[in-house]
């Protein structure tokens, strides 16, 4: 073969996408062209500085390509995988409108590696003739300044096809365990399940709530504790999400509440993703993380007054963060 | 008679006090003792400087004495009438407690000057020979700066007496008939009403919600209509405190929640109270609008979710004020 490295693009260059990308290109396997935005100058010029507990430190690290955009990435195509790891802000961007061009009909598969719940349906609907995996990383990673990454939490990336009926299952199979393969020879772990939608709504239990409550109230999950909110709002947030969960057909596990609300240690003063983003005035992932869910709970009729506040909520203060973006009243 | 006028003492001159200490040393027939606290010094040399809507453009203005504390202020007494205008903070401090020294039995008359429900308990359990009137103001002032007031929405104030059975009925009518001729005398209005009760929680259908909601996302009152808050929180909000009352025995007019958004106008950015504190790092009166309220819907069987969520969020709000106050995390 002349070739014999999978061709990858990968979208988003935050912590978790650069991460996800040194790990492909370290398998030798895969050939990466990433897509950056707002650190595109930064990375171009300097490269990405890299602290990882899985990787070492990595200076002036460089993927194969560099991109500022998928109109000039499609050069190096066509892609075996595209890697989504943008965030998911349906309500401000069409992730498939803006990788369209580079998808290529039974051919690109599709790996999402987003939080939240319902990714899939705008890629299913898009892209009919692809491979979908969904994807939800347990790594612990940040981008501490532009194009620089601290990565202190292990990669665990949990993968599962969302089988489409226009490749044969086993075909999907095969392309799940290739990239599960790539990923985990690059010295991370992609561990695959055919059940990734439950293994989202596990993830939801914590970021529902504490995600959520951190960006509410400006308080990081420490301070949640501090103050009392762990049992006066982040229990019953938690107990309305097993309940969507249960009515959805997913049965999360027993206690799971108390397991989550442990598996950040108390002392550990965390600030959330959506917390970051109110602190740096950036839109939060609210769809994905309490709209998405909340719609499904109303169309299971499950009775979630808090979640429906929460989101009313976070809807207000995006408003405010894009407003003060704007630096103007927006009716 | 030697001393023809009533011997007042009111502590609390915020906005609220200030004017009412105004309009009764206005009337000429009364002699106030106020009891500052953080803009005492400021006062004492200076005097208060108001803008005012009712009484024009006061300088250096002062009423009768100014006193920093109640043990002070007990050498001008024995007092007629002790008017409360602090915040309402039974989490934090007690006024029954403050002002027992300045209080003689079947002699003194508490008037309550604050917003909530349920303010008038700790003062009828402390002060059973004492008879008690329960305010609700609807003037538009507030504090610029230390002592300086700017009064711009004239000053009604709304009284009825808690009757107690330590007095006879046609006295205490006699004396709530006294005060609300001094004060309207003295160029505001003061208005009897023998249904005070069901005026407060007319009152907090505004405080629970715009007051509650601004407080915890940072924006005014404009804001929230501009974001949609209206009708996704406010108005939700608002249905729970009418079916409190309701379930309490005050029955709001038909329409209160829309007149009650129409009352402020739109484009008019109004920070309430409560999100004036938050600016300023200073406690809320979570407890008396949102917390009374709220236990009262319990006892009652009242299912408030929303107000249950925004009394929790509030509190961790709180707490957050305390921490940043003697700047360090607390337990």
């Amino acid at each position: 073969m002349t070739n014999p490295r999978a061709n990858v693009l990968l979208c988003g260059c935050g912590a978790v996408g650069t991460m996800a990308s040194v790990t492909l290109e370290k398998s030798g396997r895969a050939a990466v062209t990433v897509v950056l935005r707002s650190n595109f100058s930064k990375v171009e010029k300097e490269g990405f500085s890299i602290d990882s507990v899985d990787h070492g430190k990595l200076s002036g690290w460089r993927p194969s390509h560099i991109s500022s955009s998928v109109q000039d990435a499609i050069k190096n195509g066509p892609f075996q995988f595209i890697v989504i790891a943008l965030k998911s802000l349906p309500d401000i961007y069409s992730i498939p409108q803006l990788i369209a061009p580079a998808v290529t009909p039974f051919e690109s598969t599709i790996v999402l590696i987003q939080n939240g719940i319902g990714n899939e349906q705008p890629f299913i609907d898009a892209f009919p003739n692809s491979a979908i995996f969904s994807g939800v990383s347990m790594i612990g990673a940040h981008q501490q300044d532009s194009g620089v990454i601290k990565h202190d939490g292990p990669d665990l990336l949990h993968l599962g096809p969302i089988y489409t009926a226009a490749i044969s299952r086993e075909r999907q199979d095969e392309l799940a365990a290739e990239f599960s393969s790539l990923y985990t020879s690059g010295g991370a772990s992609c561990l695959l399940t055919d059940n990734i939608i439950w293994m989202r709504w596990k993830k939801l239990v914590w970021n529902a709530s504490f995600n959520s409550l951190c960006a509410m109230t400006g308080l990081d999950s420490g301070a949640i504790w501090d103050a009392g909110g762990v049992e006066t709002i982040i229990r019953p947030v938690m107990d309305e999400i097993v309940s969507i969960a249960k009515a959805s057909g997913h049965i999360l596990p027993d206690g799971i509440q108390q397991l989550t609300i442990q598996s950040m240690p108390r002392d550990r003063y965390f600030r959330p993703s959506m917390l970051v983003d109110v602190d740096r005035g950036n839109p939060m992932e609210i769809e994905v993380i309490v709209g998405n869910p909340l719609r499904i709970a109303q169309e299971l009729g499950c009775q979630t007054p808090l979640l429906q506040m929460i989101y009313e909520h976070l809807k207000l203060i995006q408003w405010r963060i894009v407003r003060d973006r704007i630096g103007k009243r927006t009716a």
